[in-house]
């Protein structure tokens, strides 16, 4: 059970990921490899699936070359 | 082992739900129950020692009546 704040959080987190990733023009393979992750994680996390951590955030973050802050901003976050 | 970026993120998570939790007077026990997490896991995540999921967050978010990405921003994130 996921509360509608947290699933909206994930949502927010996971267009963000999206659009930076292909603004980039990296498959989500690219950014797994950078962010030294599993594509199929990379992948889950997109589709907003994944209760991921702070520290994956910032790998994730690193390697999209932009902040957590960033990447959980928008819609009313 | 953390990655320097990682506990740079969790760190500034730290300092600002800290500044957050005693600008608007309340204990850490009563941000737990606020969240509806442990006082333990509170205190950890306020020494940065742990890696706290984007669900929870939210949840700390929703409680300190503010949005993660303002509890992510500040420092060089």
């Amino acid at each position: 059970m996921i509360a509608a704040d947290s699933r909206h959080l994930r949502s927010v987190l996971a267009k963000n990921i999206r659009i930076r990733r292909t603004s980039l023009g990296i498959s989500q393979e690219a950014l797994a490899d950078l962010a030294g992750l599993h594509r199929t994680y990379v992948g889950a996390v997109e589709r907003a699936e994944r209760n991921i951590s702070i520290d994956n955030i910032s790998k994730l973050a690193g390697a999209l070359r932009t902040t957590a802050a960033e990447l959980l901003s928008g819609g009313s976050e």
